[in-house]
């Protein structure tokens, strides 16, 4: 029995300020949050949800772990109802030279890319697949379409991740199930940003940095597109970016 | 002096659905729409327009002509007023091998795809950079990025239509402009199409192919973005097109 | 009656350092060489080719005049005999920024590195497609597969030229016909680079900058392939170069 | 102490018809191969080596673990000599729905595929990097460059891959290292091929499909390039080859 009358919106990896505002722009349209991330601060989230007059469950979990993606997607499914659309934003770069990469780093960052990225899309288009419709939406980089210097490892669960993408909307699409791929090129304004690279950031000022919330106006405009006319692929950047 | 208090759309191409759509689209936003093609009807447009409460100038005009896109920019901007978006909407295919492609061909495709779109984008580009901001949309096709049997004039023209849309976009960035190209791959919903691929489109059903009114959406979208969060290039197909 | 018991290879763009190393390439291996460029010298590479014991035929031929095309190489066949292979290597970069660009440069440009293209590969496609054999390839540039800023012209004629050769490619390949495209990515070793990027030259390298006649050898190799294992496209840069 | 005059060419992979036709051709030009798969056969690869003149070494090994990795390229470093090219051709696909691939699947496709080749491509470098040359060559696919239904693992794998090839060549190209990465698009001349897809490969004839022997001339061009014009990436298939 679900309690949910809302459309269900889950987002996975909801712990960054993208992740956030992906969240707070579904609450806006009147949508059920699921939030995940690993670790750490859900609080603040669920707060800013509230505050927008919508329900939000937020819930620690890994989507590099089969068990918990399957746990979590039927959870969702049995307890709150179908859901609407699904958005998968994990990933980091730890840029490395080759020589320096570890085993252990190149396959954690494959994991939290791609193979994360799989478990969440398979369970899915699983719960999508009987019902001709829902919208599946990978968050990928610019090393998604370009291997760099010191970017052997991103760059590769970038790669397989869009690979995963792009497999999956050319078996998904005709049974209804819309997947696309955001391609994020450029410094998105959070703490984190500001302080690892604080010259660049401030030379570009404040618009010359990607705003969560315009980002994750994208996500909302990808999901509400009606099927006749369906995008797979989308870039997006700061007027100032070189690329 | 201007006599138009609305923010300014200029459509090159507004002959077909698309086109009609695109102008439909930003009319109801309160855009004056400024709605040009070489020849033919646009009386219907206008009354659509109207009807919508927007204002609208409709004007035949060759868009591969350098005088007549220069008079006609020219016009634009100082009887109506500084343009908000420019749309270039041109481009046709006449699928033919390569022996059989005369050169006549082989040239008129290029200048309704390219080399009409370098006239309206330079042109558009020099009353846009004083002001640092204002939009530039290229309509390209799947064969912007692939060549193909019988497709060498087609695929030729919009692949540099695309190299265009990414020269301008790389250069105007910077300086406030935004330049986006939109790939359309699938078929278009409207008589032309109805009549040329009868079986096709039956078998696809009315959602499997694009509505123009659908695909005017992403450009307005594309428009409305703050410049922190630009799109330079976004696809679009209907949810049963293999591809 | 044809006069050349060899086999024949035509360049198009004979004039420039690789178009030169190309014959020299074919010439060695016993190639009856047909070489043109629009106006300049050919003494040098007559002598070249001569001094490793091939015949040649030396030709000033505008390649974007279609009749000049159409009889060059019905000259070459009636006269010579079949051409082995075809190698279209013209194509010169102007940057500018957009806004400065006239009509008549963007024009020029497609002209030389697209029109030209097509109206050497349609020709020899004519030929060569009732033979079932035949190799055609085009030189590409970086500029081939990316826009930059100033670049509008170039890349457009660039893209265009590889739209050509991949549209040509799907439709000759499976008749016996091997079109091929070769990306050519960094300063070549000329007198022309020397004094016009003589600081970045400087700084590279005899090694950093690419040879000629090493370039020569990948199309060499294209044209040896047996047609189980075509190579359509290849790029090509000096170690030192970043990209 | 080394015991080996000859240049050194380490083929991982030599299991299957390409990864031999490699070791062959080197072995033609007087390398000495050494050749290493999982398990299975070798001794037919060794014996046609040696009828070649050449040296072999031939070992069982598994790409995919580290520890067998880092003995083996200590191994033959410190007791045959230093690589002069290593070439990296291991990958199998298992077509399967999205909704039907395991995690061991997806995982174990990524480990053959990318991890393994991020393994060696590490290790290699790291002995070639002091003496600033070597040539590392890894095999591709087309799913290397598109995703496709069913492909989901398969196109993951690959497109990683490609990206650890892309991102070393930028990093280590400036080094004196030239990494390559071959696109092989079509079907190879095999038992495994002509059993599995057995209609297909009649339809096609002999040369239809790919001869091992001629890509293998492909990875020896590759190698004997020299700095100053250097190949990254280069497709091939086979004449008849729809793509």
């Amino acid at each position: 029995m679900t309690t949910v009358q809302q459309p269900i919106a889950l987002i996975i990896g909801a712990g960054d300020h993208l992740g956030s505002a992906i969240a707070r722009r579904f609450a806006r349209e009147g949508y059920h949050i699921v939030a995940t991330r690993r670790r750490g601060d859900l609080d603040t989230l669920v707060s800013e949800v509230e505050a927008l007059g919508a329900g939000i469950t937020a819930l620690h979990s890994d989507a590099r772990d089969e068990d918990q993606v399957i746990q979590l997607i039927d959870k969702v499914e049995s307890e709150l109802g179908p859901m609407s659309v699904v958005v998968f934003n994990i990933g980091a770069n730890v840029p490395c030279s080759i020589v320096d990469t570890t085993a252990r780093l190149y396959r954690k960052v494959w994991e939290m890319c791609a193979f994360a990225g799989f478990l969440v899309g398979r369970e899915a288009a699983k719960k999508m697949i009987p019902r001709e419709q829902g919208t599946i939406i990978f968050t990928g980089a610019s090393a998604s379409v370009r291997g760099s210097a010191n970017f052997s490892a991103f760059a590769g669960g970038k790669h397989a991740l869009r690979a995963l993408a792009q497999s999956m909307a050319r078996e998904l699409g005709p049974q209804g199930i819309h997947v696309a791929h955001v391609i994020v090129d450029g410094l998105i304004n959070n703490e984190a940003t500001k302080a690892f690279l604080a010259e660049q950031f401030a030379s570009k000022g404040e618009d010359g940095v990607m705003q969560p919330d315009d980002m994750a106006e994208i996500y909302w405009q990808i999901h509400k597109q009606p099927r006749s006319a369906w995008t797979f692929e989308q870039d997006v950047r700061p007027y100032a970016e070189p690329w």
